[in-house]
């Protein structure tokens, strides 16, 4: 019978002996970095890498533990080359970047653009984003918000990037990709439905109900109660906002936003009507100079990959290995290549912070057109 | 100065040395896997491996050197986990599945539903997998083709699930999740519209065109060469090739598909006219019973992660691991449970390869909520 307490002292001895050989090899790079802070020369040296790798990969005994040879190593290159874009960093010498650090987000005297009507979720998002008193127009389409902004008509552009139960607006991954605008902020809007009708009107006034038919579905439980009111189909939540405030009928009242009833001057006759309250919507607010906030913490990427195994794993170890979490991966078609893929990655952390600095620049040397988006 | 000749000579040293021990800790790992299989324990012992992690980070000499014995630890004992799996496998250990693999997805005799019209590529892909003379009806959402399913009423279910340009159909997605029916093949279509037109009719006939408004965009160049027709926007291109074969005028035309040109009983007078000919649309086939073909070599599995660093990175380690090509990756939200995912992962291989049983099971216990949605 095997001993597994024994086997396990086995483990203890042997993993000692590795911490202590892992600490004495970071030791001696430190030293190699200094070597090159001195003479100049690259950190990352991919071909020596891949054949150093393939003559440890080959001292292993079998193919699983080649395999697992190569990936150890892997490893520890990357978690050496960290330690050195540190020592290089502390020494001053940097990649140039096109972003540049400033200060906060200029909110004042901004022009703002979004899609959409007054009173939608998406002027809701702009509204608290930049507050009450901003400059804001919309216009009809998504592109036509990332061109304002191209041309300099608008500082700054709201989109909608995310739905917490219908998933990403693929449509504006795609715009990111088109221009060369940067993210500069988010902001979460959670879906939350109002009655609302003129003032001076009560829940017995009620006789018919306007809104579009998802908020009408999603206000079904409410709506069970009042079967009394006539539903009416509209063809958005602030525009049946819109038509109860121009009408002036007591007996007419909209489902729709707080923010549609505000910008209409509504009354809000009940809150907390919509049965699914964990819906929300992802905003972003985009610009057109590359700059980033020095407290931003999130930061959007996107990279284009061949088509090889492994490659998106490897492509993500730049992340794993250098501390950064990850909160969200998406992949999107490449237009004109069938079936090719170009990734778009979050993650935690600030275009100031080293370990960043190493993910990116690992990224860049081995991955296909890197893009970053933003940091905010 | 220092020597980096000398450095790097020091370096080959030690990492032989890592090599070394790595394999002599390999050795000790089948043993517990011996030791395991007699007993009956589990592989993974989380609280146990967290443990081993804090004691061994706790010997290293600086912060940074943590938290680099962290993450090289973590790794050596995932790919100790792996080969666990794999001995299991080995020795007969087989989990439970509930596929069954037969000789081929029958195509005789059986009844299909898809959502759309006749002559939509919805229909063009199902007549292309099952055969012209397939026994067939039609349904108004892709909700409802996987209902009839449901009930028995159809053997099969046709569904896009994601376009070369315009990315995934996000919906099915969801379906997939929502119930429990399995892919048993799928079918790409190329998108290529044809001007069509009542037979007897010419080129030189033509005054009008019907078709949707996207088809019409997307032949633009075509149409540009005949300014002298009327271009009229119809609901969608299939319905235009209806119109056009029920009015009987032979100054009619249609740009729809050849399934639709063909079921209407229409002339095809120009192919090729539509200007991005890399676009397709990829349908998958679902079906009721747990069945794979044994020649089946894709599967579509989904699972969901704790909102941990990593996590992602871990998972996907299973595939790279047992050798197997990912070729997609996608997140979708779930469902009242705000920003959190499921993530949906295509890989090659069939169920009865024993690297495709070591992902799996590797998958299933360090994952949450894996689902196997199909082999084909």
């Amino acid at each position: 019978m095997l001993d597994l307490g024994k086997m396990r002292d086995e483990i203890d001895v042997i993993d000692s002996e590795i911490v202590r050989l892992f600490e004495k090899r970071m030791k001696i790079c430190e030293n190699v970095a200094q070597f090159k802070i001195e003479t100049g020369k690259p950190v990352f040296d991919k071909s020596r890498e891949q054949d150093k790798l393939k003559t440890l990969g080959a001292k292993a005994g079998s193919d699983f533990n080649r395999c697992g040879v190569e990936e150890l190593f892997q490893q520890i290159m990357s978690i050496s080359r960290k330690r050195q874009y540190q020592l290089l960093q502390e020494n001053g010498i940097e990649e140039p970047s096109d972003f540049t650090k400033i200060d906060f987000i200029n909110k004042e005297n901004v022009t703002v653009v979004y899609q959409g009507v007054e009173g939608a979720y998406s002027y809701g998002a702009m509204k608290t984003f930049f507050g009450e008193d901003v400059k804001n127009y919309h216009v009809a389409t998504w592109k036509d918000a990332m061109e304002e902004i191209k041309f300099g008509r608008a500082d700054y552009a709201v989109l909608p990037i995310e739905n917490s139960t219908a998933g990403i607006v693929q449509d504006n991954y795609d715009l990111l990709t088109k221009y060369d605008h940067v993210i500069v902020g988010e902001q979460i809007i959670r879906c939350q439905h109002v009655l609302t009708a003129l003032p001076g009107a009560t829940l017995s006034d009620i006789r018919t109900v306007y809104s579009h038919p998802q908020a009408l579905m999603q206000c079904r439980e409410f709506l069970d109660a009042h079967k009394e009111w006539h539903q009416k189909e509209w063809s958005n939540t602030a525009a049946a906002a819109k038509k109860v405030s121009e009408e002036h009928d007591l007996s007419q009242a909209a489902i729709s936003s707080s923010y549609a009833a505000e910008y209409f001057g509504l009354n809000i006759l009940s809150e907390n009507i919509f049965t699914n309250s964990d819906n929300s919507t992802r905003f972003i607010i985009v610009a057109k100079k590359k700059v980033y906030a020095k407290d931003a913490h999130k930061i959007s990427v996107s990279y284009e990959l061949p088509h090889e195994s492994g490659s998106l794993y490897n492509s993500l170890s730049h992340f794993i290995y250098n501390g950064l979490n990850m909160t969200k991966i998406e992949s999107r078609p490449i237009l004109k290549r069938n079936w090719e893929y170009r990734f778009f990655v979050d993650f935690e952390g600030n275009l100031s912070d080293s370990a960043v600095k190493n993910a990116l620049r690992g990224l860049r040397s081995e991955v296909q057109n890197l893009r970053v988006h933003g940091n905010y």
